[in-house]
């Protein structure tokens, strides 16, 4: 049997649940039948929860070398090592800010290399992110800066539903400007590449979302649908993928759900976001396609209202990481050669 | 015990699948123990599914009295009486398009001089109706004009959740210069009047969705929530409303499915339906609120691409037939003068 991919967990903002979900994920021991965790991050911001969760305890490494495989220890690459005065939970700091940032980037740059078979990204806040002097959007642009990569996609995916979103973190008033041919074009070619690389379908059904109700109604409220997502359609089918659609948005989601789709390319965040949350309140997966990294996330936020009190939901970074792994292993069986 | 509720059913264009379904939700013997229907439509569209349905005949009623109190007849009050040649499912007519309002008119007429107590409308086409020659966006503003009321509110009701749209048919990229706080705290009013009268709830908790992701994350992307939503919800709660929000609206179906909220108002169509149509595919209601009458409609098309194939499903019809029962069950009992 090939050893289980090594998996790399940053810590996201010390500030928020993120420290707290990686102690009571890495607490559970079917985590390490599926993977060999490495958690980056900040020894200090992790120690109290570790000292208050039963069944793990906290061990320092200094590389990836034989780490994560003991279950109930929970082995910290340290990125930073913050005054506990800075580390309150619910109050985020530049320096938190920092040390957030960076467990990204070493996690990063360990997968180029390939001491790390995939990365799963803890909760960071974007307004943190701008405010500690990075421009940056969100982790994803981070990601994709870090790779070299231009374009990339987000997906949000639970067992019963999976969506990629052709915009994400924009006002609402601005989405229709943003969405173009070219760019849907690109989310279909990603969604495609990414189901089969990642997921292993061999033909995935890709379905698309108008961005109007009723998918305009015969251009009654909006042309969107004739003129940019139904061309970005055609031309991806005529690449050979098996995309479908515009279809009204608002009942598209029930027949993906029924098994009709492998994922639905959406036009705009909430318009992905609202059904996968609905589905997978708890255990979504945000997960990065077009990166020459695995890599997936929580689907939720630092939760600073709820930071330090105990009562944070591992369940999304749990899915993220299973899901990581077993993306790693998709692309393990794939590309044999590149990841021996 | 009180007579049950007398219940006007609009077949739709005939050209849908209205006239199916109408037939079928009436075979069902159930809808007898809830109320009196009396269906509006044309009996030459109406007859050929009676012919293929077991359970049903038709009869041709001159007046409401009487009508509705015979399981397995289905009482018919004639708008229209069209050449069978026009009546091809799926090829809708400027004829089908003219008699389909005139079902809707003569039953809104029927229950402001309260011989209906309540209206459910089957599907119709706006493109027809538009064709036909009349310049209603839909259903809905047909209504209002014809109550003489300035202001309603769209809701889609299931049992799991409730949503009222702030703006409803235009096109996305316009929801943002639509909403204003006026048009915000109307449409609170009308869902909290309307969970009070039509739903008999004494206190109802109504969540306010967000327009932009994220709430607009501190103003990153959009200022609408502070500039136009936060102040309606403010105004309302000043008015007493039990009204909160404005909250992120991917993670607030949820709470309200989890039985938190009542309601939860929305900016746009979508943002509403999908979530809707997600928990309540087959069964989701759409109720006007504001009217001075009862009034429940299926909340799905006119479906040309399976008119006449024996397929359309009338689970719909059926619960916007119980809802409007109940609803004018609930009107009656706060109501008991005006009503009797």
């Amino acid at each position: 049997m090939a050893t289980l991919p090594r998996i790399g967990i940053t810590m996201g903002d010390p500030a928020g649940i993120g420290p707290e979900i990686a102690v009571k994920a890495l607490s559970d021991r079917e985590i390490y039948r599926a993977c060999r965790p490495l958690v980056l991050g900040d020894p200090n911001a992790l120690t109290p929860f570790c000292e208050t969760t039963p069944d793990i305890v906290l061990s320092e490494v200094e590389s990836a070398e034989g780490a994560g495989e003991r279950p109930g220890v929970l082995d910290v690459f340290s990125v930073s090592r913050l005054d506990p005065v800075l580390l309150r939970p619910g109050r985020p700091s530049l320096e938190g800010g920092k040390s957030m940032v960076s467990c990204v980037t070493r996690a990063v740059d360990l997968a180029l290399e390939r001491t790390l078979d995939a990365v799963v990204t803890g909760p960071i806040s974007k307004v943190l992110m701008r405010r500690a002097g990075y421009t940056f959007e969100g982790h994803t642009e981070l990601l994709a800066h870090r790779t070299g990569v231009e374009h990339v996609a987000m997906m949000l995916a639970g067992e019963r539903l999976r969506v990629v979103l052709v915009t994400i973190h924009c006002a609402l008033r601005e989405v229709s400007d943003l969405l173009t041919e070219e760019k849907i074009h690109r989310t279909l070619s990603l969604a495609d590449r990414g189901l089969r690389l990642d997921f292993g379908l061999a033909s995935p059904r890709i379905a698309v979302a108008a961005l109007n109700p009723h998918a305009g109604e015969q251009g009654l409220f909006g042309r969107e649908e004739t003129e940019i997502i139904a061309p970005a359609v055609h031309r991806a089918r005529k690449d050979g993928l098996d995309a479908n659609g515009p279809f009204p948005a608002d009942t598209l989601f029930h027949a993906a759900e029924s098994g009709q789709y492998d994922a639905v390319v959406c036009m705009y965040h909430d318009q992905g976001l609202i059904p996968l949350k609905l589905l997978h309140f708890a255990d979504g997966v945000n997960v990065t396609l077009g990166l020459p990294i695995v890599r997936t996330s929580v689907d939720h936020g630092t939760a600073y209202d709820i930071a330090g009190r105990g009562i944070a939901d591992p369940s999304s970074l749990k899915a993220a990481i299973h899901m990581a792994a077993e993306m790693a292993e998709n692309r393990r069986k794939l590309r044999p050669l590149e990841s021996s």
